[in-house]
């Protein structure tokens, strides 16, 4: 505390999770359970999903267990007998999973994620689940967006600030780059997840000297292989002048500077001016960034209208998917017991039984989605969820988000022009198999 | 990892601090600046703020270090040198702060917690005061509304799954208690903050028994003193009638149902239905309980219509703060060496100097504030802002969220009648200061 270190991870759960799993317990049930990980309904602005968060959720799964210090506080509620805490605190996660892989566009209604365990141990990893693989691809989802509004610039993550958390700073970060970005603010980062970091200086640095001259050069001699300033403390297109002063000031001594950055004001407008300013005073090679208050949209505005900026800063937006902030991801009970299971709850109906998603190409393109049981006759296409996990152990290396990264470019070009817009864009067709249709159909009229 | 310890949180941080650090080291700066922390303006989704997360910003800024591995990777990223890393890994955080109490309501402009520190420290802390601060308000402030909303009806904090990442789960459940909420599920906020925690029952638990009357009967058992059954898998008033019918045949173990929980359908209609069955059955003392989709709006509607519900569970809206889910928090540079300084960007003005509230009261309602120089003759009201740190210790105790809640119940009784509505508000006078005014007149003249 104030951080929470690996030890308490099990238990960041919902008190429900323990209580089910001490009836459970008391009733003796150790059948196995396949739980699904899945969004129920796109938010209406999102075309599609970016998968993310296996790798920091597989962790979570490997290292499960409940320390002492959380079992003592489950016996001061006086609701648990020492027989189920004393099982708790020997309680490892030893299920088998199957994943969908960071990066994969995925669509309403497919499990990024499957989970067979004893019903304990999986009941007892919804909530981390939930809400780690949940939010990294909320904010891939969002960085895809913004990779597709940026045609090939450069977008870096500049929203720890606003970021709901310390948690949400570092792996938004992580989630940001899966969905590409191509680097981050946060130091953390860089340090956990090799994530490449990015920063120039605020407002403040450019306050705290005499003026803008002395601040910039200060900054130059401290950077010099190549200073980011920040030009709009005061009038942007006087910053430009003073940026390229200093650059031609401070040439003799070998410092060069990289780029000039504008955090306000008319950004497409300003840019032109800037260019301008640079480029007469001969530093074509200078290079503009544009950051506040951005997202997809005022980017691929700016880029329509032929604004010449190389490079854009996101935060708040993309931190924090601020036009769609949450995800409806739910971890439902499949089968139970080697039995398929299916709720039947108003607008929430669960479809039953262990899940594949098989997916099908057109050319380069990909065309369509088949959701099917596991255990039938594969219809055509890949299948989506690969085993990651036996009896709790990776059954594939730990990934780093590059890896994912570079899955998520991949499959951005293999979208369908029609998902590829920011907005209006087409359906994407996903069926359900016949065999999971009838099963469905048959457990519902048993009820 | 994947969860952070405590060491890390000086490397949450952008990594622009760190630069800025570096050039003000080597133009060897160590004059003291003054930075605020305020909300730019108020989301047009909100009326008023809910100070929050103070106590665990001075516990980050007591604990402020950066370590060995943290240097390490700074040095490897070779645009430091030696001496400043050899200075990074000796510094704490030796600053003064002035701070709001959490529970306090709080408009645009007015600072939250104003640092006053050697320049480098006070710039090094920034990103994470800004999130810690900035997220633990942004769901306060929700939960304040739900609160409204409840009209004394209690409600608890499920948000856990759809909050952004593991520390949203647990500072959000923390910053919903402060906001008002009267307990979490989030077992790891009771253990680390001592919040009431609460749970039920999930769907899946229905679904692994042969039917609901068995699941009801098994749960009732291993919780004998008052169990909460979900009743909605299936069909909510049949699930009524069955925990009613379990609630009759376990009566004579000494076994009693507290509540039941409805979480899907039209929960009014379903409410008023189940309240009939289980008074019919002779179980008035079964509460009932809502949850689902639920926020301030969909609540006050319940309300409005008698819905017989006793109490809610309210999730991603209060976790996400869903339609409002990032506050414009910023940090800003307002005095340096004793001189006051002001940013005069396109539509990001900051007003000079540092800075005190005063609140006037009206009876028992609050009735305006002004926005003064700390240093010039304090106007009529009581100041907002006090000392909580000097030199970087604290000079007020540490303070658990529940005398956060107190105060803010206590304000949200004491908010016009016109602020205290959901939407259609009246404003609230916020001013400046003569002094304040003339001094930001003079500034921007000098410009």
């Amino acid at each position: 505390m104030p951080w929470v270190d690996d030890g308490s991870a099990a238990a960041l759960t919902d008190l429900y999770e323990i209580t089910m799993a001490a009836a459970y317990s008391a009733d003796g049930t150790t059948a196995p359970a396949t739980f699904e990980l899945f969004v129920r309904d796109l938010p209406e602005e999102r075309a599609f999903l970016i998968a993310a968060g296996l790798d920091d959720a597989l962790r979570f799964l490997e290292e499960f267990r409940f320390e002492p210090g959380a079992v003592e506080y489950l016996r001061s509620l006086e609701s648990f007998d020492d027989s189920f805490l004393a099982d708790l605190s020997e309680l490892r996660f030893r299920g088998n999973v199957w994943a969908v892989a960071e990066g994969t566009p995925i669509f309403a209604g497919e499990p990024l994620l499957r989970v067979t365990a004893p019903i304990v141990q999986a009941q007892l990893v919804e909530t981390f689940l939930l809400n780690t693989i949940g939010f990294q691809t909320l904010i891939a989802s969002k960085a895809a967006r913004v990779w597709l509004a940026c045609d090939g610039r450069p977008f870096a993550d500049f929203g720890a600030r606003r970021g709901h958390g310390a948690d949400a700073a570092l792996k938004g970060a992580r989630a940001a780059y899966v969905g590409g970005a191509a680097a981050t603010s946060v130091v953390l980062a860089g340090i956990e997840y090799g994530i490449p970091v990015t920063g120039t200086m605020a407002h403040s640095y450019v306050l705290s000297h005499p003026d803008e001259y002395s601040a910039f050069t200060s900054f130059a001699r401290t950077f010099p292989e190549g200073a980011a300033l920040l030009i709009d403390t005061f009038d942007t297109v006087e910053g430009a002048r003073i940026a390229a002063r200093v650059a031609a000031d401070l040439a003799d001594e070998g410092i060069t500077i990289r780029s000039v950055r504008l955090d306000s004001g008319d950004l497409g407008a300003l840019a032109a001016r800037v260019r301008d300013v640079l480029d007469d005073a001969g530093f074509p090679e200078i290079r503009i960034l544009a950051s506040g208050g951005l997202d997809e949209f005022r980017i691929a505005r700016l880029l329509d209208s032929d604004a010449p900026i190389d490079g854009f800063g996101v935060g708040t937006e993309l931190s924090t998917s601020g036009d769609a902030p949450n995800l409806e991801v739910v971890y439902k009970l499949v089968e139970d017991d080697g039995e398929p299971v299916m709720k039947t709850s108003t607008g929430k109906v669960t479809l039953p039984g262990a899940k594949q998603v098989y997916r099908t190409t057109s050319g380069d393109v990909i065309a369509g989605d088949v959701i099917a049981l596991a255990a039938e006759d594969p219809p055509d296409g890949t299948p989506l969820l690969e085993r990651v996990m036996r009896r709790g152990r990776r059954t594939v290396p730990p990934e780093g988000p590059t890896a994912a990264r570079a899955r998520t470019l991949a499959a951005l070009d293999a979208l369908p022009e029609g998902l590829r817009r920011l907005e209006g864009w087409d359906d994407y067709p996903v069926s359900t198999s016949n065999a999971l249709h009838d099963l469905a159909a048959q457990l519902q009229s048993w009820r």
